[in-house]
């Protein structure tokens, strides 16, 4: 199948360099290209933007890997990375609903999002309540498990 | 900045060639590459999946618009690309919450899914409750008026 060719639109930059943190407290800035500024206009008329961003620093091996226990816990079942919202897929994209602050010129001030400093984003969408919001979508008992656990940390 | 090469994981069967629908009452397929079917498992037990894609036949003029009128109605405000959903983006990613109706070894019967016959996939991702559900979320007065004329609409 034909490759697809993407072009930066700007850059995360983070207080996280590398590692895991407790995303949720964390506020980052997504510095688009100055060709871009004008394309946020409106935008700060949302309090929540969806961000996708490429992974970079998933290595190979991650990208190749198949099945996997969610947080490799032996307690989870065995997945497949499209069954997950894990790093370890073919395409690493990230797709984050961050919380958005405020809006300066061609530079977003957001909450909560799990990109590393200097990740480079490709997309940003106005979260919506009619595409995005599904209340009546129903989850595999390991997801309520998960998170039900992470109620107690910050993220 | 270094450009994003992404090999897409599969193809969208859609009864839409062309054009838009009302997308609400569309089923449609999505084939993965057989390389990727063992990476579905465990999706089956979600009700709601978020499918990445690439809109591949946006057009370069598409692509470089910088602000419009949502719908391009007049009576709308005139935003930037980003704080809109429209395919008139630099690079034009489509990101839709589909309702999953079926698996089957590489293939996934989804409803909803508002992409064109053909189109190449690039991720999968599993719709989460703590990721993607956020009740407290506010919109601009536009969204709420568009989405109130929809209602009636399939979608």
């Amino acid at each position: 199948m034909k490759r697809v060719t993407l072009r930066p639109i700007g850059t995360v930059h983070s207080p996280v360099r590398e590692g895991k943190a407790g995303w949720g407290q964390v506020t980052s800035e997504i510095e688009l290209l100055p060709e871009h500024a004008e394309r946020l206009d409106g935008i700060e008329d949302f309090s929540h933007i969806q961000v996708i961003f490429y992974l970079d620093r998933v290595t190979r091996r991650e990208r190749q890997m198949r099945k996997f226990h969610p947080r490799d816990r032996q307690d989870m079942p065995l997945l497949g990375a499209f069954a997950t919202r894990s790093q370890r897929r073919p395409n690493p994209i990230g797709l984050t609903t961050a919380r958005l602050l405020r809006r300066e010129g061609n530079t977003l001030q957001v909450k909560a999002l799990d990109a590393l400093d200097g990740t480079p984003v490709l997309d940003i969408k106005p979260y919506s309540p009619r595409h995005d919001i599904h209340p009546e979508a129903t989850f595999p008992e390991w997801v309520r498990k998960l998170d039900a656990e992470r109620e107690g940390e910050t993220r």
